[in-house]
């Protein structure tokens, strides 16, 4: 997430993947897709992106009428519908609040699906290919459940490196190419900042980016701004506590930047010094009028906070210098200490996988919402394959 | 199988995924799972057991009537039905004859299903993770093969050891509250003796043990039992030669250890001296009365018993000492002179893969059992998915 | 491909999974496989292959009369249902232009289902092993986005090799066995040439060769084939231009032996000098009375060709020479001035993955037809699935 990025989310919109009015007037649509087109086209052939697959529109593939007024009982806001249309979600910097409460809203409605019934079948004859430059079970298998769980089905491969041929040569748009043949929907998971962008300009059909490298992990900050909003009831007003390695952690910093577009918020950093948050965050958050502050009590901030977003420290970041990791490591522990402080209606928050950095006694407080926050991630999943394929 | 473990199987009844009268009283259920979870609380903050995914009670995804009373047209005995409820699958010491038996009724009736109909769909809606953390191929496939025959989904994973984060240090315990968030059922193999038991204390949905490390294998155990029962009518009063290398075979363990529960058994050991059955088996048989010798005469073992069920002789066992691998390797080879004394009635088992200690110019016989008792593996693992998931 | 074999092509017809008038004479059958099961009797103990899975007549499976009418619109010609029963593919000799011409009017059948459908089921209730002993992703991808767009449902395996016990020793044909009763057809990736050969003859299920070492790869060789069919319109009376790495290229020399096939072929060499295609296929073009000559001249070809099929130079094959290797690799590219010289109705092909032999400039030309290609192995895979689990 480059700052030069943070600080041009809107210039970002027309281009990632959503186009406001896109259902008001084909014409400007096709216009928006053009401007778009026409810029990456110096290094591309390919089709122009108002040929992708529209959900409900121009999908290839056939879309019952019954589908689209899914669940049968449930059509969604005329706000939503007639605003957005999600072709790829690549960067969370393209989402503004309106497309993420409207994003929320079918995540919850994704509860209900998954809890009532033995099985929804909206996705019924979509094939969504796992596309994996690098194994991330937990990423994977939460993606399969969610396209599983709406009727899906799932071509998988982990061993994406061998396939596109690295050792062969071939580039990673010749096998976007090549599996979009094969499916209707990609989600990719690659180790180099930019593929996804790169796979989406490419893809005759839409692509979700798992996590590219360094770059982005989207459908995590989706998550962790829909754990607050469930576990919290709100978004606005709220207090943040993050705590960890703010320095490397890609979530953090991605929640940070998702959460200052709510209004009155206001974060607290909580880092051993060697993992501070940087400038580019920090920056950011003053010009969009979040107060923010660095504090070195973790129980001072946890009296005062809604959420406690607790991080690992990533070993792997420190090298050779193991002294200096386990310095930082032991620094700010959440335990029942934490927990004896922290307000009735706070929650403790995790991206997982979890070392000692929450002890296990905090597992079986209410308010430790580690666990459920991974199982939003399934809700956030199955609401973004059913708005790539099948929209609103 | 520990033999402290052996000699006490009756106290391992109400610990091990199922009690005895579940359904007559709500109450014993809660006080018998109550104990259980007392005893583990210890080191674990978890719901009570009584929470899990029981089967059309109070699994948390709908079953419908109609699903209950599967394939239309069987309810299973009363006795079955009022006495068990099976939660989770973690070692052969669970069951006893009653239970065997009644499974042994599900995995017949399951023969029929995967025979007769273009599929079932008893278990639809219903996701399998298939945890797997080392490769098993042939036990995976068989598990999913089971799910999928049944109409149900998988999610897998071979390369849990990645995704359990070993290099950073994620415990089992979380590990298997993301994956239970994502799926209804886990079948877990392990590297570690007594991690079935761990995961099965910490889900809130089934598991079923597919090996860990050197301790338990239950649905092998099962499926062989099963085998005898199918190929020679009848467990009471059976003869049964095991062969090959009872030291470290997991599987003549087991067997030896179930069978033992039946009347009137008679078994034969035939091992080369350095991997002979250990005391702790032998001891276990005498206790509960079934007569057994060691024998190094095949061809005499092989004209009296019901079941010859020969193993390999495992190499990597025997270190670097390959001479005593050779030696032992070559010496009890089931052949065609094996086939000339054996009864026409009885049959060869092997739990397969088989080097030589079969020769290939057995496998036309219709004595020759092995590879119908690799797919009665598949038969036994529909019918535990089936339990688990539906109930009796 | 031996160059026996090659020669002798009609002398294969019975024994390669098909055989004429299969359902005219049940007593005809019996004996073409009496005949070919008594050459293998010195070394397997099998069920006669008469007793195999046979689609829509003696499949085990239940097959019923609405999914034998496919589709419910459209029966297949007469002349195909009376003639050829597939059983397995295993190598490209065992097709003649009858059953090729009858696979392409299925395979074109399933472009029609896959793009105009919410999903086929006419494989619903049926499983397909993928037992791959070597990864090669995207034929995998290929072959299961068929199955599951027919409705079908698949058991993956990438690491076969740990599966069969290589370091255990387990034969291939006792993995058949063990895998035959999870699943209703093989799709079979080995390193070693003939293992395809080895599995069909122990299978009671069909079995499909996706490669076997430096042997067959025959979805590959019909794909190619019918790719010209779709592009150009016919075979018959086709100018093909072999580009790149004829000696080694598995599929220059499978696409040059099947369009032998065709009437009035004419073929062009193009290859750098170290290689250059062998003399067994020049023997064999020859003796089919095919046109076809050397150049080194590609432009002068280009605008003579129908088809221009552009091969990888693969370094794989030049061990330390890499001096050879790049010499041989910039010499042939497929560019614009390529372009420039094609006939209009003209069609660049390539087997993928590609390097810069094809420069990406090209794609965005009409005429560029091998990402059409790749998406037509899912349509000749989705009619071989069809053909050989339910008949014609």
């Amino acid at each position: 997430m480059a700052s030069s990025t943070l600080s041009a989310p809107v210039m970002q919109k027309d281009i990632h993947g959503w186009n406001p009015c896109a259902r008001i007037s084909s014409n400007d649509r096709v216009n928006s897709h053009r401007t778009f087109n026409c810029s990456l086209s110096t290094n591309t052939v390919r089709k122009p992106l108002f040929f992708r697959a529209h959900p409900a529109s121009i999908c290839p593939r056939h879309v019952s009428a019954s589908q689209r007024y899914w669940l049968d009982t449930k059509k969604f806001p005329v706000s939503c519908a007639s605003k957005f249309q999600l072709d790829d979600v690549i960067e969370s910097q393209q989402f503004d609040t309106d497309i993420l409460n409207g994003i929320f809203e079918v995540a919850f409605e994704m509860e209900r699906i998954e809890k009532n019934s033995p099985g929804s079948n909206i996705l019924k004859g979509y094939l969504m290919a796992t596309l994996f430059y690098e194994p991330s079970t937990r990423t994977r298998l939460s993606f399969e459940s969610a396209m599983k769980r709406l009727g899906g089905e799932v071509l998988t491969t982990e061993n994406a490196r061998e396939f596109s041929s690295a050792a062969k040569g071939e580039t990673l748009e010749d096998t976007i190419r090549t599996v979009e043949g094969y499916s209707d929907i990609i989600i990719l998971r690659h180790f180099e900042g930019g593929a996804a962008k790169r796979a989406a300009s490419t893809a005759t059909i839409p692509v979700i980016n798992a996590g590219d490298g360094p770059g982005q992990h989207p459908t995590q900050a989706l998550l962790d701004v829909y754990t607050i909003k469930r576990e919290i009831g709100r978004l606005d007003g709220i207090s943040l506590g993050l705590v960890g390695d703010l320095a490397n952690g890609r979530t953090v910093r991605s929640l940070a930047y998702l959460i200052a577009k709510y209004k009155k918020v206001k974060i607290y950093f909580v880092a051993p010094d060697v993992v501070k948050m940087k400038d580019d965050i920090k920056d950011y958050l003053t010009s969009m009028g979040v107060e923010w502050e660095e504090s070195s009590d973790l129980l001072e901030v946890a009296s005062k906070c809604d959420v406690v977003y607790q991080t690992r420290i990533q070993k792997e970041r420190f090298g050779e210098r193991i002294d200096l990791y386990e310095a930082a490591r032991g620094k700010y522990i959440v335990d029942k200490k934490v927990l004896d402080v922290l307000p009735k209606h706070a929650v403790i928050m995790h991206p997982l996988p979890r070392l000692d950095e929450i002890t296990v006694d905090v597992d079986g407080d209410p308010r430790a919402a580690y666990f459920r926050q991974a199982k939003n991630g399934l809700y956030i999943r199955m609401a973004l394959l059913k708005l790539l394929l099948l929209g609103w």
